[in-house]
């Protein structure tokens, strides 16, 4: 067995270039899931990562149509398995995403985000590493055992890789309630988060949950002059921000009651191991955020502040006029779109029920606001009393000659709830990126060397798993 | 005299339909004067009025380049004169502008912006009203009167239109300045304002004035993912939200240290007038706002608010994602565009310096703040006391057959400031729009009856300034 894994190594470095071109190929399909014309990329993403599954060996390879709020409209997953390992040897399910997030704004991008570019060692384009170079490490991982056991595997495998991580998983969440069973495994294996720092293997025992909302104001019925009718008619921007600013106010506390009813506070094993952590946060304020200051609970630490309390966020405030120069206009309404991330024990619906009834006890005069849940994710915390997670942390000592970190990530992963909650099943965060890839920003990359290091942890852990 | 006047009318009643026709080809030219893209369209619309102008008799047509901040970089002016009326008869200096305000949101026109089109006695267009329309029946009345007079005017004329009305007219302001000497007028007529109620004739005694200034926020060096740093990173549109509560609280009531100190109450004649003037509130606010409810300074009446008392508008947000669906990013910056509406004796630079040190006082944790003036007009009670406004009580008066009143516009002209500051000339605004024309927003239309009458009333005005 040892022999084989060696083989598959071999095979794997062998190949370097070659899954590099690979990758890159995936990379040019802007396969954007929440812009609605993207949705043929989105598909012929899902269409060519099902047939290089099928090329390397996988079997019952295919698209899966799913069905969102009952109509058959979303990205499809793709889906393969190899179960033929043998009777006693567990499953493990591979999971990634391969749609991506908008590139936008496109003028800070130094090489376009859908032409992949090759400096310093980096691989730069949107989805890099999140999370197309990272669920092409699994494809790749199991090309170089299929190769290296004459096509077959060490262990049972599962693959489903979704295209709507970046817009809430509501496919996913679907398929996982109604067909669960399809999906049986031992482990789940999800290569979706970075490294604590280079060089340091890290698994992500907790993430963040979210609610994506919009809130939409709504003042006259048409755009009006600011001069001829301002003084009399509700100006929506001016609503959103009052209202804003009673949302969270400047110690970064969130203002709706209730909200921090049900934050469950890390245990006090997490809290002693991160403090050993090389955590130095004035580099991290300057090499990371690169602002003046860092904002957030005073009271918290950092780490604390990113990984286990809740926040909220404002992305983006369409309406109005946004050209170069002046226009006195009154918009006729302006919609700010917010985000709360959340933490163990919150619930999603609970805290968007509590949000929108605030929301609503604080409309300014002279408006009138919708406020619309777009997508919503459990936070969640994995458990680490598990062989799987022996094997992990053995592969990637092999790799890397150094201990895991087990740590949070303040991202949000929705499949992973689904996963937990509805399948039992437990479930690896083991990604290979850096903290300063770039995700969901201009010049997202992917270190290549960790491209490369990820699917020699990766064929070490399978083979583990199935030893 | 009489006869000759009374020729004119005829002329202008018999090239109705041809008036209109050249008043649309002038409305197909998107004389956009904000948008730098559409700098060759302003400029083609003043050579297509400087054209007319030569053709109608008028003298001396040219284009005069302007400077701003020392760059000859503006849109250009257009003069024209006829000065040869005689000794001791007046001069009248007839002003408009010929640039356009930005047409979006384009999607809510009913038929496109620059595509002239009528309905139900209306010509809707961008800049049917304001202020092509208008400034067209200035030409139109002059060529009635040309043609009556067998290639003479019964009165000294100089004609002025700007290209930069629309971003606060620094060109004409600085041409003023520096050669207010080839302007020299007895009298200034404008018609850039409306008329209180369909049918009655209106002259504007005030205008307010106003900053146009842009906020922008930086807090991270780059856009960032809000799962990984939301709780430590510096949210810009948050910092701006919490910013703006700060300028304006819910009453109307702008928080801006010393902000109305220098706010001059309007005369009791003129809030004796004002009382009687036909004005339902509900109606106004079902009518011509459609909001749920007024909002501003509840000690004040609707009219008072609109055109006595300085307001604050926040016209549009750019930065972040404004896409349909969900990124969650911390933009590395967002900007506020906001202005300031001031009344009389409030002045723009002092009002400028006072919110720049206000909101340098209320940056939040973790950013920083750009405040850019871009650009300003002057507040102004014009003088009734002279025979020009009964020259245009009484032409109005033959045309409507009733009394004019006299109003206050909330809005800016930034020019008449120019004319009464610099050159102390008594200036008319005498405009025939109404208050449902949709300045500034989509549909956007001019009622060609009143068109028509406006002309009517010129002819008749010039015509007595010159008797």
């Amino acid at each position: 067995m040892a022999e084989n894994t060696a083989a598959a190594i071999e095979f794997a470095r062998g190949n370097q270039q070659r899954f590099v071109e690979e990758l890159k190929a995936l990379l040019r399909i802007p396969s954007i899931s929440t812009l609605p014309e993207h949705a043929p990329d989105v598909r012929r993403a899902a269409e060519f990562i099902a047939g290089e599954l099928r090329r390397i060996g996988m079997e019952n390879v295919r698209l899966v149509e799913t069905v969102t709020d009952g109509h058959p409209d979303g990205h499809p997953l793709v889906y393969a398995d190899w179960l033929h390992a043998g009777e006693g040897v567990p499953t493990v399910l591979c999971y990634g995403h391969y749609d991506v997030q908008p590139a936008e704004p496109l003028d800070e991008w130094t090489t376009p985000p859908f032409e992949p570019a090759e400096r310093n060692g980096n691989l730069y384009a949107r989805g890099a590493v999140d999370d197309k170079g990272q669920m092409w490490m699994h494809v790749k991982a199991l090309e170089s055992l299929f190769d290296a056991h004459q096509g077959k595997l060490p262990v049972n495998v599962r693959v489903l890789i979704e295209g709507e991580e970046e817009v809430g998983g509501e496919g996913i969440a679907w398929f996982v309630r109604e067909h669960g069973g399809q999906l049986r495994a031992d482990v789940v294996l999800i290569s979706d988060t970075d490294m604590f720092a280079p060089d340091l293997p890290t698994l992500y025992v907790g993430l963040r949950g979210m609610i994506y909302t919009e809130l939409e104001v709504r003042g006259a019925r048409t755009d009006l002059h600011s001069g001829m009718y301002g003084g009399a008619a509700p100006n929506p921007f001016v609503a959103l921000a009052q209202m804003i600013a009673k949302l969270k106010n400047e110690d970064g506390r969130i203002l709706i009651p209730g909200f921090y009813d049900k934050v469950a506070a890390p245990s006090s094993d997490e809290l002693r191991t991160w403090k050993t952590l090389a955590f130095d946060e004035e580099r991290y304020r300057e090499n990371q955020i690169g602002s003046r200051e860092l904002i957030g609970e005073p009271e918290y630490g950092v780490l604390e502040r990113i990984w286990t309390r809740p926040t909220l966020d404002v992305h983006g405030m369409p309406g109005g006029f946004i050209g170069a120069g002046a226009k006195t206009v009154i918009p006729a309404k302006a919609v700010a779109k917010i985000s709360m991330r959340l933490v163990p024990d919150q619930v999603p619906a609970e805290i968007f029920a509590q949000y929108k009834a605030y929301v609503e006890s604080i409309v300014p005069r002279g408006v009138e606001v919708t406020v619309r849940l777009i997508h919503s994710a459990d936070p969640i915390v994995v458990s680490t009393d598990n062989p799987y997670v022996k094997a992990a942390t053995s592969a990637m000592h092999e790799v890397f000659a150094t201990e895991t970190v087990f740590v949070r990530s303040g991202a949000s992963i929705p499949v992973v709830g689904d996963f937990v909650r509805e399948l039992n099943m437990p479930t690896l965060l083991m990604g290979f990126g850096l903290p300063d890839d770039n995700l969901h920003a201009p010049n997202e990359k992917f270190h290549l060397a960790n491209f490369h290091r990820g699917i020699e942890s990766i064929v070490r852990f399978l083979a583990k798993v199935g030893a």
